[in-house]
C-alpha cells in the first residue's frame, strides 16, 4: 500500500482523521490504512469505526497489525510502545 | 470461545491484565480473547504485545474484531463506544 493511503492518528480531535479518510476514499481509494500508537490507539478504532458507520458504509476491515515499536527515549532508555494498523477496503 | 477464557481490560495497571492473561495460558489455555471499550483499547493491546512479547512467545494473533456498541447514557441518549476483542492463541 502507498504511503499516501496510510493516515496517522495523534491528538487532533477525532472528527479530523475522519475527513481525512472519508477524502481518502472520495478521492477514489479503494484503500485505506488508519496507524497509531499509544494512547492513541483508542481513537485510531474510533475513527474507522465512525468511517465505516457513517460515511463509506460499504467499507470493511481487511486487516489489523498489532506490533511493538522501540522507540529511543530520553537519557538514553529505549521505550516499547504498542502500535496498531487498521486496514480498510470496499 | 467460553466466556472464562476472556480477559477484560478495565482501569487496572497494566500488569494486572497481563498476569490474567498469563495464567490462563500456563493453566491450559490454548485461547484468550482480550476485550476493551472505549480510552481502554489502547491498554488491551499494550497487554497482548506484552504477553506476546515477554511471556508467551508463541502467542499469535488469531484474530483482532473492531466493533461499536451502543450504550445507554445518561439522560436517555444512547452513546456510541468503540471495542475491540484481540484473540491470542498459542
Amino acid at each position: 500500500m502507498a504511503e499516501e493511503n496510510t493516515i496517522f492518528i495523534g491528538k487532533k480531535a477525532t472528527m479530523n482523521y475522519v475527513l481525512a479518510v472519508v477524502s481518502q476514499f472520495n478521492g477514489g481509494c479503494n484503500d485505506v490504512c488508519i496507524k497509531a500508537r499509544g494512547r492513541a490507539i483508542s481513537r485510531a478504532v474510533d475513527v474507522s469505526e465512525i468511517v465505516r458507520n457513517r460515511f463509506i458504509r460499504d467499507a470493511a476491515y481487511k486487516d489489523v497489525k498489532i506490533e511493538t515499536e522501540v522507540l529511543p527515549g530520553q537519557n538514553g532508555t529505549d521505550a516499547n510502545v504498542s502500535s496498531i494498523e487498521i486496514y480498510l477496503a470496499r
